[in-house]
């Protein structure tokens, strides 16, 4: 059996991905060792470091070099093959990260790489890409893990109408918090209200007076994923002792390196804490609990999940693209194959 | 009885303090209420926020305006008037705050603004503004209460020949840790060193390169006291896990405001630890510890508690300059009495 994979091509200029920024590869599907088993792709996950990864001056985690075969935070799809007795063909599986073509080979056994079966009665698919996957795994390693946050306390979320951001604010909400989100643009506030923030402030108007207006009394909590000047009107609104969890600064992802960052005296005078989590490898041993809870919260409606899915792989670029641009509402995809659980 | 009171005459241009900055004021002693005491003053700790509260455009915790009482973080005397039976008039105490004068009127059983009996048995008066403290302390709450610190890491400690750090270091060694300061010029880093640091870096040199030879696989925790480039380079320097204890930013509390910071993307990549404190009040139940624990490490030799003395409350002006142009080894102080226990 042939399968395809997409291989990055060239390192792209600062801005848009173009078509031949990715290339397509045909090659043998890959022999399974051990209880290895093959999926067929249906979905992948697409996020900011999808970009930030091609980015050789950006300071996303990770950096790909032309040649390499693409990678994101995911992928589900259906078992073709399998030397693994939970995973019988025909079944589906999910993967917390994943090696971007038409097919994957996963190890379930490896606890480095974790692989869940997916029940379609559970939800769609897709769920396990977006608040099942990764992308909920880091909302709720920020918001529940990484720092202390009280019922009560008044939180701010930055980048709330991507799918992290999304996801975090939800989970403040369930936590008892007051929830202000921070998104570009009428149309992603009103979005972000939908999924019951108490507010949402548009950045690309006068954010620090518009926040100063919606938390007169400070922030206690601030869920970072942006850098930039939003990280600095934030810190200098920090109320006594307040947290600020660091995600990412996607703001600086693709561009001209790392720009200064704001002075810490606020640190200092207001005893605050701000803390950086990476929610894999550090947190791995919250994952089923994780899963858990948050199933049950996408059951009864306390946790909403979205996604805008682009589709074929060769269309990689433009669902990168829709994501940078901020075109996507919810949890952006790239449909690679057909969802059979979906009429 | 009359006694002498120093006041702010008018806030100072940036640099060196003239000696009209302050202006002493003659008024009738005060009368005692409850259980309060009055002592004569021996000596007034001078610390980095004795020129940073008389500067409008800095970022010190507290500011002064033309006309108020200067203040300072402690002084030390004998009890001359006592309504309060632990105190009697001939005795000795300290206060972690103090008004600065010839008098200061104390309230011992005030928890606010803690007072402390003192036993010249127990070492030289001047200890109390020093090793045991608000400047002590302060270095006891940045390494051990504020955050972890493990035996065995690398602990970097800025203005490190200054009173708090050349303390925060020592504690550092007590902790179990490899401890490298960071001062100005060879004669202060071989003052570092001879209080037991593994090694200091002098920041004139090109201090990024001498850290970088020094601390070959990183640092684990910083006490932060100074701002600037040297927190920058630090950032940059700081392993897995790493904490960043923020004490202060002295370089920034004279001058021409907030300079930018450094950007956290490593707050995330490294999922670092940044967090402020201000010992008092909110370690205000630790005080009692702190003093016996460092009182026996005095004793012991394990810390060791120096000083910089000025003469004469008229020249208060002189000890805040010593202090702020790095002139001072140790504890700067200013003698506003005899010393009856020195011979």
């Amino acid at each position: 059996m042939e399968i395809t994979t997409l291989h990055v091509a060239r390192l792209p200029e600062p801005g848009p991905l173009t078509p031949d920024t990715y290339e397509l590869h045909r090659t043998a599907a890959p022999q399974l060792d051990g209880r290895e088993i093959l999926i067929r792709v249906i979905y992948l996950s697409v996020d900011a470091g999808s970009r930030g990864m091609l980015d050789d001056r950006g300071s996303y985690v990770f950096k790909l070099a032309p040649g390499a075969q693409a990678i994101g935070t995911g992928a589900v799809g259906e078992v073709v093959e399998s030397r693994h007795p939970d995973y019988p063909v025909g079944s589906f599986a999910a993967s917390l990260f994943a090696r971007w073509g038409s097919h994957l080979k996963l190890a379930p056994d490896d606890p480095a790489a974790p692989v869940f079966r997916v029940d379609p009665a559970d939800g769609p698919l897709d769920a396990h890409l977006g608040a099942l996957g990764l992308t909920g795994f880091t909302a709720y390693a920020g918001i529940f893990l990484n720092l202390p946050l009280a019922a009560g306390e008044t939180v701010v979320v930055s980048a709330a109408a991507g799918a992290v951001g999304a996801i975090a604010g939800q989970y403040a909400k369930i936590r008892g918090a007051r929830v202000i989100g921070i998104a570009g643009g009428p149309e992603k506030c009103a979005y972000v209200r939908s999924l019951g923030f108490d507010d949402c402030i548009d950045y690309r108007a006068d954010p620090e007076a518009a926040l100063r207006a919606v938390c007169p009394d400070g922030i206690d909590f601030y869920f970072e994923n942006v850098g930039g000047d939003i990280q600095r009107i934030v810190l200098s609104m920090m109320r006594r002792h307040g947290r600020m969890s660091f995600c990412g600064q996607i703001t600086q992802y693709a561009g001209e390196g790392e720009p200064p960052g704001p002075n810490l005296m606020a640190v200092v005078l207001q005893e605050l804490t701000l803390k950086g989590f990476l929610s894999m490898p550090t947190y791995a041993d919250k994952l089923p609990h994780f899963r858990a809870e948050t199933a049950a919260w996408l059951k009864d409606g306390r946790i909403r999940h979205d996604r805008s899915i682009v589709h074929g792989l060769e269309n990689a670029h433009e669902a990168v693209n829709a994501l940078s641009a901020g075109r996507n509402i919810g949890k952006q995809l790239i449909q690679v194959s057909p969802d059979p659980t979906m009429r």
